[in-house]
């Protein structure tokens, strides 16, 4: 097997010509950069990938994290390859100079991440908890704890991870308990459990750093009383040596997938001797943990675009190589069977994969050069873009997470029997990719938040931004004779979300908050095929702007395949909102108004 | 956990009250038998599948078929399940009188089966395969093979096999190579790999007896020269001793789930003295394995459904005592929690689950009836039954096994973090069930049969027998006026159905066979729509008619949440058919019309 999992020229297309990449190295904030060290970059992440990252794939999955003498055993290659992501300054590719980090653009920044997911989703988790744990301590941590910590989870030396959930609470993070006790030299004395906790403990770590959330005693209840605190798993004593915090691992997850990764339940005090230090002011915790989440929700759409990539790799390979069966118009039995690509049930299947990965992945990356823009710009561009950014990232987040089970279970599907079993990589990419609507964030929870609160903040602001962005994408397309009609679709389509976004807002006005919010996950659906649908109209400018410079052969093949993958996602894809708009128009509280008692049987 | 699989509840409700099992007793055929039998059998199905297989199903899972010294191990329950199904007549449950069976309805006969496979899919397919094997022998087979063969299977001594798939064929049939050569003595010799094969071997069976598809040295080239063979594993000798018939295990498949059967890689004659006994005539061998194979896609549409079944009250369980968050009303973060059953998202996939599961359970059960029916009734009737149950079929088969992995996959979803981790059995049902839109003809060989061969079959006659089934069903329903307007909604989606098969049928007249059967899954997906629509409106009126003649309270709350799901299913699964119904109709050729070498990059 060639274990091909990214396009580097889909890669570059995106970042170059859709996004337009150099146009950021115009701000001062990013004028060291260039082209020729973005593509280096991305060079040298595939090639980092496929040598060191992609061997482990499958030897991770069935050696999973074992937990035996009160710690948490994981596969070697963790502590090379945390090694490798510090001194080649992956885990702070995007973080400020000022902060010791690289100061790339998050467009660029987060495609090495992506390309590291795509090769061995489990296997890069590790260092990009660090990247997130890092930068909640330099936006909020004290400078000792900056000094102390973060050139720590820069190196790779110690592992970050982000402590929220609690048995009792699940996603309701306003009920957890963790409690944390003021102590005389100024930490807190915290007692509690964590569960669901990503790389919480292993030993290719010197130690583990907790971003973990919890109570100080006599806080408010519910959201307003959660403080943010990092709790080490060993602390540096009054000597400067480092001893043990308290901080024990209770026993590890059985998954189904992602096995390469531990997920730990986690007891802090239970010796009465864990020391949390308070990360900025008290009870605002949930609020700083919001940018962690942030940056872990596009997280999670690009490791699911990722994981989708490399079944689609791993797909095409095989429906290129298998001969089987004939042309429908030629049954004769004694000639010889075709390529199973060659049929047409099987190119649907490739170019729906396709049109999930490259679309999500544009989406992803629309929120990234958003992020970017809010760094450059100032005044009102800058609340622009930061309402775009967070009026996407749920959706960003929730369509590759939910349309990546779709693509690789397709992935498999080309494969047939062979794709259940594990003489090929399909059947571990169909379990990994289910997590993706389960963590940071389910979907349901993505879509509340999506509907209840980015439509309605600032009277709907992002909303009409939003409207505004897709409207001059339509206007750019219809100049194009060729895209004229599909921006037509486009128009009509944002229509179509306006009107059941108005309507559901109608409701939400007249006070009926739970029918509003019934059918958030469906309202999210249809937005993400719109969303979608417009990064592939943006995809199909450049396309056609390629094309029209007159590119090599290769280019030009790479060009033409884009725009059957455009059409697809036209023709297929975007009917699919029809069903969704009609039963949002016509929803009539049926989920509210059934008693659950009638589920008896 | 209570690890409730079934609902009997729902079961005797379709079995009376939609599909009126008791006026197939009004057969002579059927006569002996009575609703207090029909009672008896689906309790004691539900006990042995609670006492004997559920307990299981975990174990089954975590302890796979082991291949070691050339033969296949797996788990000891497997020969007591098999000598329970044999003495309590589980395996010869439909089959005639005159073959040694029970000659209970299909209608009820299969639904054991069904029970067990939600019980653990697993273990059920082992006598389940003898079913199907003893069928076949029964209807082509010699007197002889019919002595010798159907008892054993029968009783479960001997473990049956259906052995079609090589490895350079796949679901190319016509493609197979494995040979016969006649022998003087009337068998023949027997030379040739088969794959995938459903307990192809293991230790607990005396004996393994293959109905294996080969060619008779000389045939026809493709689909016509092939035959049908029983290739036992030992053979009688002229002693009357058996002794080893060269058919050895050449490996097991790892696969992702269904774990607890053994998925064989089988060698025969590698020593030149496999013996293959030739079932009916020569070269007719691919119609006599349809018989097999029909009955075998009804019982993958049945397992599909069952394990979705099992996934469902799992999640219900869970969603009615976990308590998290509050209503959106209600934000109070000192009131207690709520379960997590009372929120509308939870609801809404519950419901969905529902609305899959025993819309599926429905259509399969219509297509039993049907198959009933052809046994009872003689001429055109006869002959209009066997039409409607060919046409079904492949619906019965690929609607369950698409729409259960989303059903499992919602019922995994309610669970959160604890769904992906192996605490619940969630996980294992979601591995399990992906492997129905794969055996027995994939979703895309199903789909092609349905558009390519059952809808054009005697000029569409199949689909003119369906429309009219359908349209007396919207008849019966609009005289209820509860129903009126869903009957119309029905009426409607019907029209449409037929609007796109005419467009279809177009296509083929003017002769682009390669085009009319581009997007025939899609066409399938639509299909199946309507067809579980029907289905659904035909619980509707059952329900109506039972809600009038004032049933207890629990009686009524059953029938009360049966209107929710029937009011689910049209509001929100009905209106998916919009988008197939409009990109069918627009098809414009682009999976034809694009090049495989396009997929470049």
């Amino acid at each position: 097997m060639k274990k091909k999992f990214v396009s580097m020229q889909n890669l570059k297309f995106m970042l170059y010509e859709v996004f337009d990449a150099a146009s950021l190295i115009q701000y001062s904030y990013y004028e060291e950069h260039s082209i020729e060290a973005f593509d280096m970059i991305l060079e040298t992440a595939v090639k980092i990938g496929g040598g060191k990252l992609r061997p482990f794939l499958e030897e991770m999955d069935k050696n999973p994290p074992r937990f035996a003498d009160g710690s948490v055993h994981v596969h070697p290659m963790v502590r090379s390859f945390m090694k490798e992501s510090g001194e080649g300054g992956w885990i702070s590719i995007f973080a400020p100079h000022a902060h010791g980090g690289q100061q790339v653009p998050i467009l660029v920044g987060f495609l090495p991440t992506f390309i590291f997911n795509a090769a061995n989703y489990s296997a890069s988790i590790y260092p990009g908890l660090n990247t997130g744990a890092a930068h909640l301590i330099s936006s909020y941590g004290t400078e000792a704890m900056q000094r102390i910590y973060i050139p720590r989870l820069y190196s790779g030396e110690w592992q970050g991870t982000m402590a929220m959930t609690e048995p009792q609470a699940g996603s309701s993070l306003g009920d957890i308990t963790t409690s944390a006790t003021p102590a005389p030299e100024g930490h807190y004395m915290m007692l509690g459990h964590k569960i669901f906790i990503s790389a919480g403990d292993h030993d290719c770590a010197d130690n583990i750093v907790h971003l973990l959330l919890a109570r100080i005693v006599g806080a408010p209840p519910g959201l307003k009383g959660i403080s943010l605190f990092l709790v080490p798993k060993k602390r540096f004593n009054a000597g400067g040596n480092l001893v043990f915090n308290d901080a024990t691992v209770a026993g590890i997850y059985h998954k189904m997938g992602y096995r390469g990764a531990p997920i730990t339940q986690l007891s802090f005090g239970e010796n009465g001797d864990c020391h949390g230090y308070l990360v900025g002011e008290a009870n605002k915790g949930l609020s700083y943990m919001f940018q962690m989440m942030n940056e872990a929700r596009l997280s999670v759409g690009f490791a699911a675009t990722a994981i989708a990539s490399a079944a689609y790799y791993a797909a095409l390979e095989y429906a290129q190589e298998r001969p089987q069966g004939r042309a429908v118009t030629s049954k004769d039995p004694t000639q010889p069977q075709i390529p199973i690509i060659e049929h047409a049930d099987i190119k649907r299947m490739l170019l729906c994969q396709r049109a999930i990965i490259e679309g999500s992945l544009s989406l992803l990356m629309q929120c990234t050069k958003y992020s970017d823009l809010t760094t450059v710009l100032t005044g009102q561009e800058k609340e622009k873009y930061q309402l775009l950014l967070d009026l996407l990232t749920p959706i960003a987040k929730t369509y590759p997470a939910e349309m990546g089970i779709l693509s690789v279970s397709h992935a498999l599907q080309c494969l047939g029997g062979y794709g259940y079993c594990d003489d090929f990589p399909l059947e571990q990419y169909y379990r990994d990719v289910r997590i993706h609507p389960i963590h940071e964030g389910t979907t349901g929870i993505q879509s509340i938040t999506l509907l209840g609160r980015c439509i309605t903040m600032k009277n709907g602001k992002a909303f009409h931004l939003l409207l505004e962005e897709i409207q001059d994408a339509v206007n750019t397309a219809q100049a194009d004779t060729d895209l004229a009609a599909y921006a037509g679709e486009l128009a009509q389509a944002a229509e179509k979300l306006k009107e059941v976004t108005n309507g559901l807002i109608g409701v939400a006005i007249k006070g009926n908050i739970e029918l509003f919010l019934a059918d958030a996950t469906l309202y999210m659906e249809l937005f993400g095929i719109v969303a979608v649908a417009w990064q592939w109209l943006l995809q199909a400018v450049a396309v056609n702007k390629a094309i029209r410079s007159k590119p090599g052969e290769d280019d030009l093949k790479f060009y033409q395949g884009k725009l059957y993958v455009f059409r697809y996602f036209f023709g297929y894809e975007l009917p699919k909102m029809e069903g969704l708009y009609r039963l949002l128009l016509n929803a009539d509280g049926l989920t509210v108004e059934m008693h659950a008692d009638l589920f008896s049987d």
